[in-house]
């Protein structure tokens, strides 16, 4: 977060790493998409619109691939690439990408606003990505366009930034995420776990939980706002206690496995 | 280069990969200098002044150098990591940084600029790298810190703006920076060999004319201007021929060596 010129500019890069964040047989369209997807998606959860991309591509055989799903990725967002570097390298290949964007509201949303009696909300469901990873792993040929080329909610989060008290982008779980939120907005949050909107049959229900990359927004809102937009309900702030989360009342912490602890 | 707030924003993006941009055994400290202060001497050649940055981090074994050599480069430029991205990986080890800096006069200089009759300057000598990498390599025990830490001319960038035509900082070797400008100036820049400063022996005139990693700032102004920091004139812009360099009158063009290609 920058002040320029009387403006909020909103700053983010994310890496990806081949063996870590893509398979090494990966379609790197697809690896494109998501650099820039989940970049996007954090402007979004910034209630921010892109300005431009700087680029850090490492070279390989497979350029023609993500260059076709850089400029899809690029066009679809509407978002100019200002610059970068290229460089030659070896597996395992790193890409990395820098979004700028301009931020619509002021004060720019953060994950630390959540108060005590805020409503909990979501803007879609989880799991779907978790389902196109299986997909695409286990060679079933399912759809698994969700995991491969995630969507950022830039639209709605434009429209929720004067509204809410925190907001952020679910990549690493929906627990693990609303624990960060807790933490860092000094409250505890409840789930209600069966009003958490899923994209997977209901056995699968604890996994989508915990899953990322599904890039929903997360936010608290104070309650009885009206929404410009369709949300589901999922839990509430309340006041701090031992562990930043409580599902259908049952206290959880980081270390009970609420997502997946990236690096 | 974007405009923001009625000011010039400019946004620079490096890569440093290892086995490519520098050795596996490599003190990380003198990696995480020079990742920074290549980015922050390309806003040296734009006249800016570095904002923040954000940086790429691959963990590794090494990481507490790094992050030592990081504080010692980001305290000595004054300016402040905003954010990034840590994730894990394996070698070879990638690094990645954005620069944000703000120009502090309009038009903002580039490499573009060069007009004919223009004198081209250097700000300093070149070579000096190329003596440090060459020690390092060959165990000496003679100073390399030239390599190992570059210094970005912020300073200088800073006083020569509101007087150039064309500016860029040397990074892959005089001769073939000065190839880059020329073209993009759509002139042919005639070199006086002799009156090149150089760091090295006169019998490492030719290899340290083709080096980089020095970072002296390459500038053209118009005939008869005086200058506010001490600089070398070094040649003039004429009418652009069939090469993009004279050398002593000597056409030289891309392909005959001129410097390091790097990727």
């Amino acid at each position: 977060m920058l002040e320029i010129g009387g403006e909020s500019i909103v700053l983010t890069h994310d890496m990806l790493v081949e063996g870590i964040h893509f398979l090494p047989d990966a379609d790197l369209a697809d690896v494109a998409w998501k650099l820039v997807a989940t970049n996007i998606s954090d402007l979004a959860a910034k209630g921010a619109e892109p300005i431009g991309v700087l680029l850090g591509h490492m070279l390989s055989a497979d350029d023609e691939r993500f260059l076709e799903g850089l400029a899809e990725v690029l066009a679809y967002y509407r978002v100019p690439l200002l610059g970068g570097d290229t460089v030659s390298g070896s597996p395992p290949r790193a890409f990395g990408l820098t979004a700028i964007g301009r931020a619509v509201h002021s004060p720019v949303p953060s994950r630390a606003g959540a108060r005590v009696g805020d409503a909990l909300c979501l803007t879609g469901k989880v799991g779907a990505a978790m389902l196109g990873f299986e997909a695409l792993r286990d060679g079933t040929g399912a759809d698994s366009i969700v995991y491969r080329r995630p969507m950022a909610r830039l639209r709605k989060g434009k429209l929720l930034a004067p509204l809410v008290t925190a907001m952020m982008d679910v990549s690493d779980g929906l627990l693990l995420d609303a624990a960060r939120m807790a933490r860092a907005s000094g409250v505890t949050l409840a789930i209600d776990r069966a009003a958490v909107p899923i994209a997977t049959p209901e056995d699968r229900r604890d996994d989508a939980l915990r899953w990322g990359d599904d890039y929903a927004l997360l936010f608290t809102v104070p309650p009885g706002i009206a929404l410009p937009i369709r949300a589901h309900r999922i839990g509430v702030a309340e006041a701090a206690s031992a562990t930043p989360i409580l599902l259908d009342g049952k206290p959880l912490t980081e270390t009970d496995g609420l997502g997946y602890q990236h690096q």
